[in-house]
């Protein structure tokens, strides 16, 4: 994969435990446009107040980025730490701190190792000359159990340019947003309005429509740089250009997403939850979002027992308008009822079959209108409990 | 135990499986005053709908519950069984089927086994002469491991009489409120707005405070019937005697309430949330509710891992008003975070003691304002996911 002008490079720190790359870097050699999506906790690391107020100037040039350790809930020594570590490697790459963005993930309330970081910097620096983006996705690993990529490449007239990123997951991954880091960078050069909107769509319809335990995490970013190094002719808005740019942009973000729900902890089931006959979208959003965080739901999942009961349930104290007398479901395309009640016991049977799957679609209809929503989850096992239970040890 | 004027009975009318008892009846010799609260979920059973509309009267005699099928989702049909079986239980008892309460627990969707039910009424009637209150609560336990009682007596004027009340819960626990059925009986002769008011003060504080999945069912009902058949002179508002009563009832309602998280759902631990120093009331609760229903927080618990970094992260989603550096938090008395950050190494130490407790607190001060709440909860277990997984099997 060629993505002309950007580096990278990974090195262990030794943040957490010893043995494994935890400290990274993404570098561009010119300033990139650049956007970013943060976390709506009301609790933020440092990394994200510190990003957050940087990626006002819409560029970027360099992503310096951690796992082992969140820097969140550690006050305004972890502040301190995320400015000295981005001005120390700012020095060392020849470039503005202002263009230099951070992340975190790992342990929360646990001060940062700052000498360490600090004396990896300049090893993390040499290495840009031979680092790959699937070492970065490596490093970024906390209790994912593979690395996630995607990357697309298109052509603009005449000019081919490249669409990648990476991202972790595994726990604490709720809609706006996730414990969840994705960086996605593009050689293309992109008209900055065109780059900014189909972002924002690509998030809403990726990271931001996925569930696994319903935990919203104090970390959570999604960046993209966009270095304009392939040298094509400007991608506009509104033109066929412009429409496949943002078509794999998405792609990009989705495939990325859909990677941390397969990858949820402990999760054995990829389910496409779709709610359909909403009174209005924000509703279908709701009813999907109660059916995909609702624990007794997901355990059904993992039992692989069709209990369509449990969903109807969720539904019913989702907050969305719901008439149970119109109320259907089905599991792939096998109905399960309709009209609020069980639809035979053919459908048991057949239903089953769907839940021994490793992936199928939950789609409910509400009967009421036109809003619909689609949420990718999990299921909820006993390896989740194992996880979480001993995270920290 | 002597409640004037109340009789019980319970036989095994094979609605899931053979072998237990599983119908139960609870008969008041003399029209009782009544009043009840019901599940909030708009996917509502058929014995929910139907005693909503009859405690319009604030008057009940009979209370007709099974275990083993919820009578949930079961369309027209279910509200036809539910209406048919009150019906002959009232004839068969000679009083109006409006005075007949009816209550459902168990799986959803499946249709009830009406001619089962209707087979056993007349045992059931006979079987009044011999039950007692403690046949009840065995009848109505689903997933419970053991039966949930309460009472106590008091004496107003002279006259002694009784609060005594039954629950079962187990899964599906959730404010507002849970799978979850608690009859309260009283002898006590009250006056009916001391009894309403006491009643809705003492679900708040109890039902309504306690969540073990966050999970809210389709058929919670809490009732209470108060039949004056201790012919004390009346207890009124605003009197020692009033006082008395209201607090014993809410005590027989709080017990019933921790006793159903005690008996969670593979639940190891007891956890009182309390909120402190929110900017209201409403974001107190809000902050306890996100702590006691995270299952990254429930999972920490149940590992015995002192992890409050991810009591702060769900703090920070609850959408309480946070100041993330004001926020504390103490384990018991073991203060392991100030000021938004780590409280010390001792605090680890000290703080990994309690969780080893079997039953102990978590208090987070926001640092804002007045506001408080308290939340009754438990931990996210291995067993919780077995017994989820397989629940219909």
């Amino acid at each position: 994969m060629d993505i002309k002008g950007f580096q990278f490079s990974a090195v262990e720190a030794a943040i957490k435990k010893p043995g494994r790359k935890d400290l990274a870097l993404i570098f561009s050699e010119k300033p990139a446009l650049a956007c970013a999506v943060f976390t709506t906790n009301r609790v933020k690391a440092a990394p994200v107040l510190l990003s957050e107020s940087r990626i006002l100037s819409g560029k970027a040039q360099a992503l310096l980025v951690n796992s082992g350790n969140a820097n969140a809930c550690t006050g305004e020594n972890g502040m301190a730490v995320a400015k000295q570590t981005t001005k120390l490697l700012a020095t060392e790459l020849g470039i503005s701190d202002e263009y230099v963005q951070v992340s975190s993930t790992g342990v929360i309330g646990v001060q940062m190792p700052v000498e360490r970081i600090c004396s990896s910097i300049p090893e993390l620096v040499v290495g840009l000359q031979s680092g790959t983006l699937d070492d970065i996705a490596q490093a970024i690993m906390t209790t994912d159990t593979f690395p996630k990529m995607e990357a697309r490449s298109a052509v603009a007239n005449g000019t081919s340019y490249t669409v990648a990123g990476i991202a972790k997951g595994a726990g604490m991954i709720m809609p706006n947003m996730a414990t969840m880091l994705s960086f996605v960078i593009t050689d293309a050069y992109v008209e900055p309005a065109l780059l900014q909107k189909t972002f924002r769509l690509g998030v809403d319809d990726s990271f931001n429509s996925i569930t696994v335990d319903g935990d919203m995490s104090t970390n959570d970013t999604c960046l993209l740089m966009a270095n304009g190094a392939a040298n094509n002719s400007i991608i506009k808005s509104g033109t066929p250009e412009g429409d496949v740019f943002s078509s794999i942009l998405r792609d990009v973000l989705l495939s990325l997403a859909k990677q941390i729900v397969r990858d949820g902890e402990g999760a054995t089931k990829f389910v496409e939850v779709i709610v359909t006959g909403a009174a209005s979208d924000e509703d279908a959003k709701l009813a999907a979002k109660a059916i995909a965080n609702s624990s007794l739901v997901k355990t059904a999942f993992f039992g692989q027992d069709a209990n369509w009961g449990r969903i109807f349930a969720a539904v019913g104290y989702s907050g969305a308008e719901v008439d149970q007398s119109r109320l259907s479901l089905s599991f792939d395309d096998v109905l399960m009822a309709e009209n609020g009640i069980f639809a035979g016991d053919d459908a048991e049977a057949r239903g089953t079959v769907v839940l021994k799957k490793k992936e199928f679609t939950v789609t409910v209809n509400l009967g009421l209108g036109n809003g619909t929503a689609k949420i990718y989850t999990s299921d909820l096992s006993h390896e989740y409990v194992s996880i979480n239970a001993d995270y920290r040890t």
